[in-house]
């Protein structure tokens, strides 16, 4: 294999691309109708997802059996897909979220697949992009500023009691510093003292707010809706009250225009939005998917980390809430990722070892009853890895053939779409055949513990739910609010199915806990958190930042 | 005047703009140099400003009287002034800088110019533009979390004393909470407790560092100059010691290459970096006044707030780095800042008042005599306000013939180019006649205290400097670094000659004080801090944010 041994962005560098006038020609989009960036991406009017204006392709949402910390290529696998889609002669689109800098200088890199499924270009997209980001970052920090400004105010305060304001600002970056800080030090005109700190931009609720958006009426309304905090006469105070979404919402004029690029196999891709699902609902947005749905036949898009997080709440929350119907679940397993779950040590999962394979199944098994909970059709996508053998495969193949699901290995990485085609053909068929409405797992009008609950013991496989005290005041104030009818956005740990990180495989008999419940009203969900998440990651000892540069010609290097 | 009751948002709004494409037409750029952003925003190509490759233009210096707090229409007399030299047939530039968003969120408004001399898409450049302050927003914040990652490090500590970090966060906003903070707080995991603080962008070395860089290469070797403090042992750390000029300069990759866009004339306009002249050296960047340089026979730049900050800076730190030899200085004086000298209060200014104005008279005098200290030729520029009265100007205009030197009255903002043709014609010749080289205040080889006090002395009016204990230990420092080579770039107030905000006119007599000298020493210049200048400003109890709003279209109002 000569072809793998390139780094991604060796590969990314020597593509030729196509400039994004023939992009966006391929469907049927005009020059007028784009506004570029450069010559490789370009923002897409809004007039192309305006609602119900269109018929919709069939949507295909890629998900994934529990990862390892390293990731099980979901975007490689959504990408190859959707070349493998074209490659068969279908009118297909993939449209993702954008990349993070957070990981990008951290650890885990950037978010544009990798091999010879790729998006392109590269490089840009993995550093600022189309400003999305910053304008979300903006956004979020204006009202922060609008706050403190209140509090400081002498002849226009709101009352506002600054104990009770859980807006935070936020920073695309990993800075664990940044978590918890006591602003407004320095005396009488700096501003008045309090606890407060920063999240990652994409945990940021305007984040969530651009990605549930209908359109530009939408998201102004759900700026004004953010809840802020409690006067100190126990009044609530929104983001309207502060006349902050008029210009939130100018701020985000461009970030909320969908972005179209290409992959390196020269087929149009969206990449919009970029939640985290441990965190957030986790997927583009809702304008981003409804013009793919409005310009091809088939929508590939992608929900993580594993089903159990990204998959549920994007059925039961961005699905719900946008009229989405999905026709068919792709899962992606590796033969790592399953050795991972069968007991094998990180250092270790290079080495063939089927019996590890066979126990780790049981997570894949919990995945796949998962996606028929939603009577949906899973389709499970082996992601091959160099170190995979062929017996390996046929252990997982095997197993999928006995849960009555079909199953393809899948070669993109290497291949490109050529290495999907045999995924492709399952997809596309499975796709064609889908007649029924997908089942969301609970009605919004639930009680709040009850739609909990019932994800926690269905999906994650919990025996029961604990609420520790200040989840439960929690619960008080979502009644005060008026807000019991909101879906819930669950933030657990991507490393396991429960809310324990170090819980492998298909754990079982465990009580998730929830710590607290944060509010959403703009977003319109609410945030029960489960163990130890945290919003603002820290960098680690040796940052992939260090290895980052750009030489005389302006030619990056270091990014991954 | 019916025009002039129109906002400069409907003026902008109802112009018809020309495709960037035809913009760079004009100046012999094909499509294929061009990076567009929309249709109306494009970035040129840091090939057009490579150093002693071309022939340069001539560069015209528009500065002002000390401004009264609303400003004096200095970026209105330069576009408009760029406007009357294309419609006298000269092939001319402006070259401004970019807006930053704090002000357009405060009071102050964006900077755009403003009536008939604006430049557009207003808009847009006004919100985020194409993401030049956000990359340096987050070139620095990277820079911040790799310092805070160290100290928290077990393994690959540099024993950085983080008592000694002055190295700031940064953001593109008016946020006075942020300006002290105490950071790093929850406890083992979270960081390492210490006091620190933002800034706004504008203010970063950052955005310093990207305004002097001669291209790539430069830029990145500035940026590892950067001084970060010293270990507990008393050795100097930059940030090359971070290993973080690489990923820094990679992210400010687009944002290094200047921004082309149009008048509402349709002449071309290059806005590029964006820092403020009160606390950095405030002009646009070296790159973008190159290329202006190689692209038109002459140049209209801007240098504020009044020339002894942003002209003095102009003249000693950016042509002395860059090389430029600039060949007219336009200073701006407005009737009503000249009554505001004279002793008039900001409600009184429409109403006419002879004796003020002749008061205030010597700033304007004094501001001549400055411009003359570099052996330039000053022409005065009168700004006309609709109340300003025919007596009021004609009092302008016998002072400066007294004083030997040419004036005219201007009217770009109600009449666009046509009310400039007559300070065009003026410039045009006096520039045509320039010969000799200008002279710079001083030498960078002479003692740090020496150049604080020439400037001071010189250009303020001072009679003496005095420094604070901090600003004498600072300038130990200084030298311990070896850095006492460096220009001086003097943070001092806007609003007065000297450094004391509420003397008006000429003051005479006092004594400057010196609190700080800050070190830049990837921007290459020393910062004396005089009085209390502010680098992280507040909004207002009205903030403009609450009057800026966006329709359901897609159109912006309130934004000026």
């Amino acid at each position: 294999m000569p072809k793998a041994v390139q780094s991604d962005i060796d590969i990314a560098q020597k593509a030729k691309m196509h400039h994004i006038r023939d992009i966006a020609a391929k469907l049927g989009l005009g020059d007028d109708q784009l506004e570029p960036y450069g010559k490789y991406k370009a923002k897409l009017p809004l007039a192309l997802a305006e609602k119900d204006q269109c018929k919709y392709g069939k949507l295909i949402l890629v998900s994934a059996i529990t990862p390892t910390p390293a990731g099980e290529g979901k975007t490689t696998v959504s990408i190859g897909l959707n070349d493998g889609l074209n490659r068969i002669g279908k009118k297909s689109m993939v449209v993702l979220r954008e990349p993070s800098l957070g990981p990008v200088f951290g650890i885990k890199g950037g978010a544009t697949g990798g091999g010879y499924s790729q998006l392109l270009p590269m490089e840009d997209i993995n550093l600022h992009f189309t400003g999305d980001f910053a304008a979300i970052e903006k956004a979020n920090n204006l009202l922060a500023a609008l706050i403190d400004n209140n509090l400081q105010s002498k002849n226009r305060s709101l009352n506002l009691d600054g104990r009770t304001v859980a807006w935070k600002r936020v920073m695309d970056m990993n800075d664990r510093s940044l978590r918890r800080l006591v602003c407004g030090l320095g005396g009488l005109a700096h501003g008045v003292p309090r606890e407060t700190g920063f999240d990652i931009t994409a945990a940021s609720e305007i984040m969530a707010i651009l990605c549930l958006a209908d359109d530009l009426p939408d998201l102004k309304r759900r700026l004004g809706d953010i809840f802020l905090g409690f006067t100190f006469a126990r009044e609530p105070i929104h983001a309207r009250d502060l006349n902050a979404q008029g210009a939130m919402a100018a701020l985000l004029k461009e970030a909320v225009k969908p972005n179209l690029i290409q992959s390196l196999e020269g087929n149009p891709a969206i990449m919009h939005g970029g939640p985290f699902a441990n965190i957030a609902q986790g997927t583009n947005t809702v304008i981003a998917t409804r013009t793919g749905l409005c310009l091809a036949d088939y929508v590939v898009t992608e929900a993580g980390f594993g089903f159990d997080l990204g998959g549920e709440k994007f059925l039961d929350i961005k699905c719900q809430s946008a009229g989405f119907d999905p026709c068919a679940v792709v899962l992606v397993a590796t033969v790592r990722a399953l050795k991972y779950h069968g007991g094998v040590e990180l250092a270790h999962l290079p080495v063939p070892n089927a019996k590890a394979l066979s126990r780790g199944l049981e997570n894949l098994t919990k995945q796949i009853e998962n996606v028929r909970l939603f009577h949906l059709t899973p389709i499970v996508a082996i992601n091959r890895f160099a170190t995979d053998t062929d017996e390996e495969h046929q252990v997982i193949l095997d197993h999928c053939q006995f849960m009555g699901v079909q199953a393809a290995v899948m070669e993109a990485w290497e291949k490109g779409g050529e290495g999907a085609e045999e995924l492709a053909e399952l997809v596309a068929a499975t796709a064609d055949q889908c007649t029924a409405h997908y089942k969301p797992l609970y009605d919004w009008n639930q009680s709040v513990r009850e739609k909990i609950e019932i994800i926690a013991t269905r999906v994650y496989g919990a025996a029961s739910v604990e609420y520790a005290p200040g989840a439960l005041k929690d619960l008080e104030k979502v009644k005060q609010l008026g807000l019991e009818g909101l879906p819930v956005c669950i933030a657990k740990t991507q490393s396991s199915l429960s809310d324990q990180p170090g819980l492998r495989g298909r754990p079982r008999d465990f009580v998730a806990t929830v710590r607290e419940v944060e509010i959403a009203s703009g977003a319109g969900f609410l945030v029960p958190i489960t163990g130890n998440m945290m919003r603002m990651p820290g960098l680690p000892e040796v940052p992939s930042a260090e290895k980052i540069d750009i030489d005389e010609k302006g030619v990056i290097s270091g990014l991954f």
